[in-house]
């Protein structure tokens, strides 16, 4: 993902206040006083043509008569000076703007023509810009401070690696308030507004190109770009630096909520969580476990598989941490036989030797016992990370932990991680050990558990994701669609599946009137013999379809599904039946949405209640290539019935997952002009036998 | 559930040391000194016969030769010495023991059969122990302090309503440790250890009856008094006392951490479940859901239904609550006609005047509108609760509020909850105004939306489960069990349920060689064809089932199931074939389990994928009502299928009901003499035909 860079954004070599006003109290006036606070470095010039002078500076007319270079531009002018003031800085050559002023879309209908206003002076002026509707930005590191409301006079804020951006700017820094409470450090924080040029996902983006950036967090309930989180997702883990979203409005009132409040286009969020497992993105849900997270992933070590060693010195610690391991997908193997061996020499009877094991405090009191104990667990080739529950241990017995931790962790590339709870009045010299070596420590073990689990994700879609690529797509030669809105028939519709390479049941088009029988001499029966109709979409309600018809029978059932089909539709136009061989196998169904954030999308399901019922249903992106389709038949939840289920065969999956792989690329090749698809059924047979589109119906769009 | 007084436990007036040692910092020292630095009151005696003077005081040969009423033994002598020490303290009428020495169960069979020693001691002399292998016990109330470890230095604990036991003793304390830095005040602390006496149930419930305490914790890896729990729920229901538990070892891995560390009996987790579902105890699983709750529970208010109302300065906050809010089963209803009307003459036109509604900045800043928009929420019949979001807004704006709030909460009996992260040292006046007020604040949106869907759960527990009256039962006169451990045959299956009320298929057992047609005379066909033969249990295997027979072929399948049979297992002792109706309707499974926890308990399920792939089954602790039987039907992922599916009519739900009722009578009525049941499957017809057990299997116990 090349994004432009954003530097002279996060760290402007002059900054200009636009509509500065004389009252700092005001939102005008408060990042005035934010950037004095704040002890950022560079000229703040203020621009207003109703003063020449602003506390005790000078004040310009317009950005224009600046007459130096500036990098930032901070627009706090009334919503309807707000597209000049951006042509103006561009006529400046300001290249960025941070626009607090609200009225926008937010606002109704006058506010969207603003909006729209404003969209094309950052277009034609090239400005790029942050907002409108925000509360703003700032920089840990340039000191750049350019925010309103109670951050602005949080200019202590911890220093780190961590870079977020909100599309609630309240609830934002709220979340950064809380974070810092519990140790976490921020580079740059965004409040993003309505992002009328600068989306989240560019953002989240160019925050990953800045070399004081590790980790990237942002708050979005929508996007019309969705898109570009799969581009995101794979810098993210090209680069070894993760990224967390936290998706607001997944639920039907969280949608209502927001768009009373930003009017963000906030999509449909199982395409969101789709997008994020196609992509390597973090999803996550509330403050602590991006606490947590940042925390682990700190380290910069990245397990090589899923499983972990814990060494508790609590009974309790050990079971609760095994138990929600197990639940986030760790594995905690037995320790192999010379570590075990090897613990149980130092490790007392009365305590365990084995994965959890639990030192006892005997070991902990022993420095160099301890020390070994850890190097002997974090030499075990099967063991991928390690944690130290230290529950709340106290003063000096925390301290050797400590040092004996530290001195373990150095010496191997394995995640090592600490869950404690120690009260830092009585263990100032532990933390400062913990943190002065970077030795991550949680509060609770099963805190510790999740970030461990997510650390091991995390590495795991760098080894997978990375290496694949979207297959190539493009219409095929001869294919002719309709134009308009149409809803093709069976017929029609198999057809654009077949010129994509799927496979569909054997069969024959048998127009009204012509000898159904001598037609489908080469077919195998029994049959399906079903109505073909543009005009009948629903063959089944029409009495358009009889099934498991015998040879001898196909002329009556032809004639039978035409009564019904007119009978059903009088002025339906009716291309005669469509004679196909009975597949069977195990029934899915394959769908095709084209969605407004994320363009062409593959569903996935099984057919019956499994789909109906419990919405056992996966989707991804289009296009995608095999092992993307093969993680889709995997995380069903009744994947298990592929593997054969009351005695019936297996079911062939490869040939599944490319039938998924070819809808996907048809998708994206019919890209606008698809509507959406249905193949349902879908029916796989045994491995070997292939699968067959069964049924198929795809609506076109304008265009 | 009526439970002894632990009044004299709890608050001794006098405590001795049995195994005090002249060193204070050994584990038979470190009691004396905590009882010094908490500040207890009563006389502390210490008992050891190697001294007749100990720490300057008077030091007795055994707890008899103290001479004076003591109401506490701290036992700290060798394992070997531990049953003497508590017949000792029998003697010398000490009601209750602590019992910190470990080396018993957890440590092998030597371990085991001093520990059956000690509980006989326990029994015989009437001293009620906590322990052994425990951390002790402390009460910031009586400043009992009988601990060793870092809590033994921890006297300054916050005072609070909140009592809890642990089986975990490191753990504990590190929890107690979390959630005091969070806010919680406690009562009483023990660390229950191995539970050769007081187990955790009878624990909680005591501490229930302490006027002192408002709401009870537990975390327990597993307990053979698995029952007691439902006693203790209840409990918690009509004193209104919420009672949480967090099981340990609910996964293999868990399990097998637990084993290691105190051999508890951990049992099934999925009976635990449904304990805590069927009793009102509540589950949780982590630290901060313990603190949320004990905040929101605190106001000992109790929603009427489940819908909350939300008023957010955020609009982030809002969403990010609405949609945790959902997914715990809370409802945000829009507001009263009236309501909204009310506050859309207060809220600009920028913020939201339906829930949640988002008051801006212009509202909180006018403390008199901010009141009234509260009063009007709180008014409005359809809201239950009221959740105000603050972001972190600080200082004065923030005090403003909880003026407001702590005003508006005095008028109504409604929860009010903030959710709230102003720093403390910025806002030191609304953290004041809050917690005099008794105002619960939780850090973040999503916490405060699980923990006000937990209050309104545990508030529709005590409407839904307090009525409830488990049903009697009784065996039915004339009912013949075989001796032994037998599996009964189908129809000797079918005779234990047909005498406990449960409805079967209508059938008839015909003899060997006997006319088959002529018996079947009076049932309706097609019929299911089966061997009877107690040595048969799996019939389908072994060919012994023909289904959708013909009246005309009834001999034939008789003679060739009959045949199979024979050919499957040629020593298998014959009753003959079984002619059933084939009955037809929804396909269910109902089963007994008999527990070494729980005792008997009923599963149920549907048939099919959903049972076997996707493990949607659920289950109760018999007997049970009418209603807790609903429950289960509802609670299943796949109800919606007893609706009607694709054209089938609605199932015969209360019928179904009436099954699982009589089913738990069966199975509470043959308790210790029955093994497992299952019913398998059950075929529940249209509301109104009823439902029968197709097939049974009963396996009975030995005794």
């Amino acid at each position: 993902m090349s994004t432009p860079s954003f530097e002279r954004l996060f760290s402007p070599r002059a900054i200009a206040i636009i509509g500065a006003s004389g009252d700092l109290t005001r939102i005008s006036g408060q990042p005035i006083q934010a950037l004095v606070n704040s002890g950022y470095k560079g000229p703040v010039h203020l621009v207003n043509p109703r003063y020449s002078e602003l506390h005790g500076r000078k004040c310009y007319p317009n950005a224009a008569a600046i007459g130096e270079p500036v990098d930032l531009a901070v627009i706090a002018v009334p919503a309807a000076g707000v597209p000049a003031a951006v042509r103006d800085c561009g006529a400046a050559k300001i290249p960025f703007a941070i626009i607090l002023t609200a009225g926008f879309r937010e606002s109704g209908d006058e506010g969207r023509a603003l909006e729209a206003e404003l969209a094309k002076a950052c277009r034609e002026s090239g400005v790029r810009a942050i907002g409108p509707n925000c509360q703003g930005a700032l920089s840990t590191d340039s000191r750049m401070w350019c925010v309103f409301g109670s951050v602005a006079e949080e200019t202590g804020l911890a220093r780190g690696p961590v870079s977020c951006a909100f599309q609630s700017g309240g609830f934002g820094y709220a979340v950064v308030n809380l974070a810092e409470v519990q140790g976490v450090g921020f580079r740059t924080v965004v409040s993003t507004g309505n992002e009328t040029d600068i989306t989240m996902p560019e953002l989240l983006s160019a925050m990953l190109d800045d070399p004081g950036t590790e980790l990237a967090f942002g708050y979005m309930e929508g996007t019309p770009e969705g898109r570009m989180l799969l581009d995101l997702g794979r810098k993210s883990l090209e680069m070894a630096k993760p990224v967390l979203i936290w998706k607001g409005a997944q639920t039907e009132i969280g949608t209502k909520a927001a768009a009373s409040h930003t009017a963000n286009l906030t999509g449909n969020y199982d395409l969101f969580r789709a997008a994020f497992r196609q992509s390597g993105l973090i999803e996550t849900q509330d403050v602590e476990e991006i606490v947590d997270f940042a925390k682990v992933a700190s380290q910069k070590r990245w397990p090589k598989g899923r499983s972990i060693g814990v060494l508790s010195i609590s009974g309790g610690s050990g079971v609760v941490f095994a138990d929600r391991a197990a639940k986030e997908g760790l594995t905690l193997p037995p320790f192999a036989p010379e570590t075990f061996k090897a613990l149980r020499a130092i490790i007392p009877s009365f305590g365990a030797a084995d994965n959890p094991a639990d030192t006892t405090a005997a070991v902990i009191n022993q420095p160099e016992l301890f020390t070994s104990t850890l190097d002997i667990v974090l030499a075990d080739p099967g063991i991928d990370q390690l944690s130290l529950l230290l529950a709340s241990l106290p003063g000096k017995g925390a301290y050797n932990c400590a040092v004996a931790i530290a001195a373990a962790a150095a010496k191997t590339d394995k995640p090592v991680q600490v869950v404690w709870s120690g009260r830092k009045a009585k263990s100032e010299e532990a933390w400062k050990v913990f943190t002065d070596n970077g030795i991550p420590f949680l509060p609770t073990p099963a805190r510790g558990a999740k970030a461990a689990a997510t650390l091991a994700r995390f590495a795991e879609d760098r080894r997978r994701l990375v290496g694949r690529k979207a297959p190539a797509f493009a219409m095929p030669a001869g294919l002719q669609l309709p134009d308009g809105g149409v809803t093709l028939s069976e017929v029609e519709s198999k057809g654009v599946l077949k010129a994509f390479g799927v496979g569909v049941t054997s069969e024959i088009l048998v127009p009204v009137g012509a000898d159904v029988a001598a037609a489908a001499k080469g077919l195998e029966g029994p049959f399906a013999v079903k109505i073909v109709s543009r005009d009948i979409a629903h063959k089944t309600e029409a009495g358009g379809v009889k099934l498991k018809v015998a040879a001898a029978d196909l002329a009556k059932a032809a004639s039978k599904v035409i009564a019904n089909g007119r009978a059903y539709k009088p002025d339906a136009s009716i291309d005669g039946v469509l004679v196909s061989e009975m597949a069977s196998g195990l029934e899915a169904l394959i769908g095709v949405v084209n969605d407004e954030s994320f363009g062409p999308c593959v569903t996935f399901g099984l057919g019956g209640v499994l789909t109906e019922v419990l919405k056992d249903v996966t989707f991804r992106i289009a296009p995608f290539d095999i092992e993307t389709a093969r993680d889709m038949i995997g995380e069903l939840r009744g994947a298990k019935l592929f593997d054969g289920y009351r005695g019936q065969p297996a079911a062939d999956k490869e040939a599944l997952a490319s039938m998924l792989v070819e809808v996907s690329r048809m998708a994206a090749a019919l890209g606008p002009r698809l509507k959406e698809m249905d193949i349902n059924p879908v029916f796989v047979g045994p491995v070997g036998k292939g699968c067959r589109a069964a049924d198929a119906l795809v609506v076109l769009k304008d265009g």
